[in-house]
């Protein structure tokens, strides 16, 4: 992968586009993968909604961000992965927050949390979903009490 | 085709499935057809609503109505024009309407009008859709002006 | 409104139906009240679903929740206020939980939280919506930050 | 509210921005509060769009049309309401249509018609939604038959 | 039909647009003939996506993509067929592959398949839907069997 | 798990059940985690579908297919991983094809092909997605490479 994540600070990302491509000609199946591949080689989100296409088609409409600099790699991707014939993008801006992790405690171990800032203000607390993930996994407990957990954490915090 | 409408006077069907199939290793050209098909060969009602299924796939959820004695019909169909490799199905029944037919005058034309009436009285009056497109076409006007004057004429009737 | 909400105890309810209708000539405007009007008069749940019907028609899956003892009102609602010609049903079964009403106390005065219990055991604990609502309108405060307060209050609770 | 809602004269607006944000970590009845309050506080049209995000999440995409000025205000609501760590947006074009009132007769009274012109032609005649339901609940009948006088009194218009 | 498609050779177009309508006062049945119309009138896409709107609504995104010279065109059939009164767009640009058509053999006749090329390379290879359909349909055979002679030939081309 | 997948023969399995939650205060992450969980702990499939809820909510409908024997235990992982007060389900009839697994090369390696027939007759022939991802994985290739070399190879069977 050669992404680089954006900066942690608050700041305004004006060099990045909207990648978009209709598809009726492909399954779901080989979807789930272009999504894997189209993360891995640096798209910052990818996702799918459903689109009512002409001759009673349902239709996927794939959505990509990424920076103006990954472009041709994303396309190179599209491409290769799917059965596209054209592909269509707009430039747009991004207003990110600045972003900080804090860690918190639970009775089966740290959890990491992702928060959110603007003006030096927390706005978003937001537990690391594949940390909760291994501890219910691993001690067999419901998520929903992982993240009980962290929040009641976050409150005393 | 062979298959027998239901009678147009007001009656409780018990006599009618859902068939369902989950699919998502097939394309969206292919789905178009298919509906097209499980029409001509005497499916009620055949819609597809969008699913979200395991490993990040986008997939197609395939409902369709038919009679019982459909059933083996309609499963042939499916088994030789998608790719599944099973088909679900369970038992409803369905209310119909009393359905009368009735022609309005427009100026380009009479236009039928599907009337739905329960105990004997009219509940729905829904122009006939092809009646009108086709109007439409030929005299080259906008579809909602041709719906506009069949309800103006259902108003005075 | 002449329902009656099913009981507070954990049963399992074999008296419910589904009831499901399709629609393609009718608008979302109207689709929006006739949600309210069948709640309003004692559908225990309402929601839609798009659906891709034929002729390349973006239509909308109505399903509603009620009694067996509720089929007729509900027939006669989906005659008046949708344009359909015809409703289908199948009954269903349904376990309830539990249900128990707790006030927990915020800085902006009490909430009501409902909780689902199964087997004497607390499995859910839902803030009352309308309560945080009014708290967050009335101090014009985030809602997030009202229901971070009582999330708080049930972890100390 | 501090918005200024756009002219009535038929104009192409060329201040107006698409603000979009994707949401897999909120629930649905915080997203149905975050629509109200990002129409109260000036934006010009909120939507919700299903999509589907990395790790099998049914996700929400959240667009909101406003105009320039209104930028600053909508991501401050965007920030504190949902959870979203960042906001993107792209400027787009406006054709407005000319918009009239009219009122028309009912049987119960009068009902508001928007109507949408361009170059001096009616082209639509909308019955306002809000006077419809008014008369519905207030006389106790469906709202397809105020509707449907409506349009009748519109075509003797 | 005025419009002029796309040329075949690979190329950047910086002269499309994307414009956008949501409607929630019109029916699916109008929808799917506005789709035709607008693809008669060189729109070079047009599809619809469900949408979550005020009140409870379920309403309709209708996207459609053009050349910049064919706005006036889509907005003179977006206020005449649907019940719009604003329409927004914004440009966007379009890398489209080189498209090639070869034939190829199967024992019912031969079939049509689009390639797209880039920088020489054939990816894809799209058997013409209307060429297996209509084979399909003549010698009552699934249109799957069709696809799969067509992928057979091409394996062997 | 303790499961048992279905018998490879061909055969009506009239001891399935539907259940089904309509989901409004739980996000998209957790719903991607509740699906692995059940497809782990015996669910036959699980799908989500977006609904339109009351108030505005953008929610989620939970599909789950079992057999009647696991009914307990999958209420049980609902109750206990999802914010849900009730579960509803009822029966319906699986017809299920017959299934064989077939092994066809590639330049890169066996992948196996699962098939489905019907009276002894091959109907469908889909291979395994999990063989050519990693195939397509460990030769950097595209997916849609290794699918085209098996349909070859199904050819020439």
């Amino acid at each position: 992968m050669n992404s680089h994540p954006p900066p942690n600070y608050e700041h305004i990302d004006d060099q990045m586009v909207k990648m978009e491509v209709n598809l009726d000609d492909i399954s779901g199946e080989w979807l789930g993968y272009v999504m894997d591949i189209l993360f891995e080689s640096g798209a910052n989100d990818v996702f799918y909604t459903p689109i009512f296409m002409k001759k009673n088609r349902p239709g996927v409409l794939l959505q990509l961000l990424c920076s103006k600099k990954n472009i041709n790699q994303m396309k190179e991707i599209l491409l290769k992965e799917t059965t596209t014939l054209g592909i269509r993008y707009y430039p747009l801006t991004v207003h990110r927050m600045e972003r900080q992790f804090i860690k918190v405690q639970t009775e089966w171990g740290k959890v990491t949390v992702k928060q959110g800032l603007s003006d030096g203000e927390v706005f978003q607390s937001s537990p690391e979903y594949e940390d909760c993930k291994e501890i219910a996994k691993r001690h067999n407990i419901p998520l929903k009490k992982v993240y009980e957990q962290v929040w009641r954490a976050l409150a005393e915090h």
